[in-house]
């Protein structure tokens, strides 16, 4: 005999039992109602993107350096990479139908994506992200209808808003204020951005003696760390706008500045306000030239991902998860007591569908007290045993297991008195 | 410059647009339903796998020889593999829960499986596949459970029962055949199992010689072939059973191989019935000792799977998609005549996603006349048009677009008359 297989999955993925399967569909399903509801629309591709797509002069990620994707060789010479991020794959497929498409584009899409880190303090290779993007307008309303629809999340899923904080910057006009303290290098700006980006991170001195390293002169780095610190929202008709919206949770924070390189105008983040849980949970950006590394008209694009893993974090800890999310079993559980009453639980179990309802059967060889615990345990709303009488009768007892409460009769008096209850 | 990149997407995968995706959405709605309402539970897992687990013996695939899957090594130096099939995962999940879970267990996924293919006839490398298991129950019960599941999966996309057949083997009853044909050699019965799997595919002659080939007797393969192509169902309770259930489309093919070489007894396949599609849309079978591959006590299961690509062809071919499934547009377009209705717009829109329903604005800078085109291109249902009148009476006009029917008074009077039409 060979050594027994292990039941373990790949290092750093998850496996969804039904129970946490479950709980991922609740956040799924809801992602995409709130989307649709503001007339987004899905859109899917698959994992395996041409490695190209993330190594283009513009489309590079700070976050993500090629050393952290999964990249292999196919046995056509093809570099292929399980995508690291979406923002790439939704431009190329913006990209290449850019003829084609109504004008804006909403559209949505809930990727798994991949990450190869070295496996540590339980860091996850594969999670699920809610991607919501807009293409081809650039309005401020954009801006405003996108965050207002990543707000819109949260509430629907019972969350209140002061369980969350909306922060907002603009790298356009963190370019502006770098210029007019003389700052005039895009590399040395990049540089700078990726600094505030670990902001959190580390200390006051840490980041001024940082700020240093990249400016070489000591009164400019401390002129920019007060700039960046300044709470002062100036004029930002975003967050303006927001606020006529009725959305107060907002604040401009000008050290927030997100991984990616390729964002150009707002960018946003929205942060967990729990004690337990102050971290960023959502993040997104205006993006204005990724499309044209594709060739063609630039369409500008603005858009977030959220995390399956913080999504469930958040809701774990503002206790919001609804306690019947993880009850998958069916409706009715039909139990015949014997096999003679196989055929005819069958029989009954179809009919019961027929009404929409879902209904499975115990086939098992079991005694039917033990069918009747099993069903119990599965929290089975409930169940029809099915002896001898009920059989030749036709006469069925439905109980419901909860409330111990019976309707008895015929199917169709059951299911009709069952839909009065 | 650098050259553009390409828009397409990696060789053999698709991008679903959102008209695709919405055909998609529709098909793995239409599956969980049906799984749902019979009683089978949701799961999933990741797309990457140890590789180990392909390669086990009594895991092994003839239809997916390893040099058929994505495997590749990682930087800890494991081997990893694209599931190419999503059975070995099933046994590794339920194996590693056995002592938790409640018996029989019902799962169902939705996965999308991997197969390298050098790239020709545009043979896809990644589909998804209805995957529906029962782990825990060995009775016939069970197998006639798991087929009229499928068959009802057919009759929910609208499709009657001639439109579809179902075919019907056992590869233990097959075992015992050939062993009455004096046959002992587990190999040489695979090596005929793997030959009736190509059996469509070649002519009675060559059928005849290769079977002499593996058993090298000519009458002994005259024989085998007599009593493969036997119509004789001989008495399968499956049949029988499936027949009482109101199930007639089914019969026995003993010439019925399926690729796996882990099934042990029933097995079956549904085939399309239509000329231009005649092929096989479905299949699955009985696996009794998969688990075991991972220690403890053998836990039979039985399912099929069921691939996206065969679903839409069957549905394109006798025509059973919804026209409507393609159009993902929201309900209601806020069409704001010029800037200074954009907030105005806003917050109407979001009054109007507060009742349940869809809403887009459209804050581009268009004429009005272009906005509502570009409304009805997307087949959006209703549109309001707000100037500056509607803005100082809160009184609007909504319009259903298809049958030019007005609406008008304020947003509660609207909703109301909507939800009275």
């Amino acid at each position: 005999m060979n050594e027994p297989l292990s039941t373990q999955p790949y290092k750093g993925v998850r496996d969804f039992y039904p129970a946490s399967m479950a709980v991922q569909q609740y956040i799924f399903d809801t992602w995409s109602e709130t989307a649709q509801r503001f007339g987004y629309e899905r859109y899917d591709a698959s994992v395996l993107e041409p490695s190209a797509l993330y190594k283009a002069k513009g489309a590079e990620n700070s976050e993500m350096v090629n050393d952290q994707t999964y990249t292999f060789t196919d046995r056509g010479d093809r570099e292929v990479t399980l995508r690291p991020e979406m923002t790439p794959t939704v431009a190329r497929m913006i990209a290449g139908k850019a003829r084609e498409l109504a004008w804006p584009a909403r559209w949505y899409s809930i990727p798994n994506l991949f990450r190869y880190e070295r496996a540590q303090r339980g860091r996850l290779r594969e999670h699920w992200q809610l991607n919501v993007d807009m293409f081809g307008a650039s309005s401020l309303m954009s801006d405003v209808e996108i965050i207002q629809l990543a707000h819109q999340i949260f509430l629907d899923f019972g969350a209140t808003p002061d369980m969350f904080e909306i922060l907002i910057n603009n790298r356009a006009t963190m370019n502006h204020a770098y210029s007019a303290l003389g700052i005039s290098s895009a590399d040395t700006v990049t540089e700078i951005t990726r600094l505030n980006d670990r902001k959190d991170k580390i200390s006051a001195d840490e980041y001024l003696v940082a700020l240093t390293n990249i400016t070489k002169d000591e009164s400019l780095a401390q002129e920019i760390k007060t700039m960046i610190e300044s709470p002062d929202a100036g004029d930002n008709q975003v967050v303006a706008t927001l606020r006529d919206l009725g959305i107060t949770n907002v604040r401009i924070d000008r050290s927030l500045a997100r991984g990616f390189d390729y964002y150009t105008g707002t960018i946003f983040e929205i942060k967990d306000t729990h004690p337990d849980n102050n971290r960023s949970l959502l993040g997104g950006g205006r993006y204005d030239n990724l499309t044209s590394l594709f060739g063609g008209e630039p369409i500008s694009g603005i858009g977030f991902g959220f995390g399956d893993v913080t999504m469930r974090d958040f809701l774990e800890t503002h206790d919001l998860l609804p306690d019947n999310v993880t009850h998958t079993a069916p409706v009715v559980a039909v139990l015949p007591v014997s096999t003679a009453e196989h055929l005819p639980a069958m029989q009954l179990a179809q009919q019961i569908r027929e009404t929409g309802l879902s209904c499975s059967v115990d086939t098992t060889e079991r005694k039917i007290g033990k069918k009747i615990t099993t069903a119990a345990n599965a929290n089975v709303s409930y169940i029809i045993t099915l002896g001898e009488d009920e059989v030749s009768s036709s006469t069925y007892t439905m109980k419901h297991l909860e409330s111990g409460k019976d309707f008895s009769g015929t199917l169709s008096e059951i299911i009709a008195s069952l839909s009065q209850s």
